[in-house]
């Protein structure tokens, strides 16, 4: 019988983990208190799910999972230092954060803003220095610049912040996802396929899959944080209600956003028709980030 | 008779501005406050010293002007994310850069965060979209990637802020004038001559010159914070002495820095002796930068 999803994101998270801790090992800085700052924040525990959608997805193609593992230590490495900035103060202001101190209060504000910073960077050294084919190394810097920069993720961040003085509304609500979240699962598929030497339908398919799961993660995300405790949750609850954040629930109502997750997550699905059985665990991931708020 | 190093720096910038400027007009996205942070921080006025380096050592090594532009705009890119970051009150808390007020101040510190974050990431976007040759391109990121993060400027920022908490020491100060300042200036000579297509010992030679020049530039600008007036500087003066800094001055006194400064200017005028009168602009503009620190 197949392992689950649950355990199959468990072994794959303790894989990516040794990976990522091997790579901060190699770093050439002797201890400094920032590259305490990027350890801490990079090695946090999480389910590591872009990087999987990176390493599944390159092998849905018929690349080798080898190829995938600096595409995906720099997904990771993005998504930390999104977690890092918008943790501080001056942003959503968090002290919780996957049940440990957030990286500001566990070292200060300049520290965390310094391995942000150093953690954004750290993802492009990692594709230019590991990716030896240079026309696939420059085609993943850009989609990765795309989806991370002010048309993508922190303009998304951006927006939500923006978003906060407006009363709830579907629109602004499903843009700021997109951009916040969905542009990055979405690159993360995309980059995956792309490092794989798939072909431009199989990458556009599972760029579509990203970016249909990406809408299904943050729907749930905004629904957890309605109906969890912080200890189920590992970081502070009802905080965007509080903060007045354009989410699902506030738009629409917690049964709405429960439809709206389940028919992203069937668009998400019905992206991988192309791939047969051996996407089957894609399909399953998408199904369990939605099962967790039905 | 040729233009004298200061009108051939004007008239440069004046060029770079309209080259940044209609860059960030190409911009996918509608009038945001983010995009107005990431236009008042890049446009800042400036004297685009980094840019002025790529673009005449790619000529320098027989590249065109037109290969450079997009690098030349990447490096101010970093410098504009590094200046926005460092202003921050977690970090120098300055009030005033370049005579205006800086990012934090005239918007908000989210938006700073964010702008910083924006810029440094399109950075990477506009080398993987405008540098054709893909291999020159992941070089190019390679080369940016290392002078920017943990092993170089950003690194370089965190000694910085770790430094204050020790009295001031030549060694010390070395090392951080090194990561903080001269790896990028150093940077943008070397993706200069490699995206001008030079020759590995022409980029080494532009980036030992950049190395040196950083340096040189780095103790002028300790100096001009302890002999300058507000109004010449267009920033708050006597900030460094104020927060502890590692600075020259603070360490081995004022005659003592301009003999170190002037001795960098040196190093970096020999490194040019393969380009004859070609770089003779290269070698004005190091006594300019030091000159006025005399």
């Amino acid at each position: 019988m197949p392992l689950g999803i649950q355990q199959r994101l468990h072994s794959f998270a303790d894989e990516a983990d040794a990976r990522l801790h091997k790579m901060l090992a190699a770093s050439p800085q002797d201890e400094t208190k920032l590259l305490s700052a990027v350890q801490y924040s990079l090695l946090a525990p999480g389910k590591r799910l872009r990087p999987y959608l990176v390493v599944r997805c390159c092998e849905l193609v018929g690349g080798s999972r080898e190829l995938a593992w600096p595409v995906a230590a720099a997904i990771e490495c993005v998504h930390a230092f999104s977690l890092v900035h918008d943790d501080l103060p001056a942003m959503d202001n968090d002290d919780l954060r996957r049940g440990r101190p957030t990286t500001h209060k566990q070292f200060d504000q300049a520290t965390a803003i310094l391995a942000g910073d150093a953690l954004v960077v750290l993802a492009f050294e990692l594709i230019a220095r590991h990716v030896v084919d240079a026309a696939i190394a420059s085609r993943l810097v850009l989609e990765l610049s795309q989806a991370t920069g002010w048309a993508g993720m922190i303009g998304g961040q951006a927006a939500d912040l923006e978003g906060e003085k407006s009363p709830p509304a579907i629109d602004l609500t499903r843009s700021i996802h997109d951009r916040k979240t969905a542009a990055l699962f979405s690159a993360a598929a995309r980059m995956g396929a792309i490092v794989g030497r798939g072909h431009e339908a199989q990458i556009a398919a599972v760029g579509t899959y990203g970016r249909h799961f990406g809408h299904s993660f943050q729907i749930a995300d905004d629904l957890l944080d309605v109906i969890s405790t912080a200890q189920e949750l590992g970081k502070t609850v009802g905080k965007d209600a509080h903060a007045g954040k354009q989410t699902y629930p506030a738009s629409v109502g917690v049964q709405a956003s429960r439809t709206e997750a389940a028919a992203a997550r069937d668009r998400a699905i019905e992206a991988l028709s192309p791939f047969g059985d051996a996407a089957e665990d894609l399909r399953e991931l998408a199904r369990y980030v939605v099962s967790r708020v039905f």
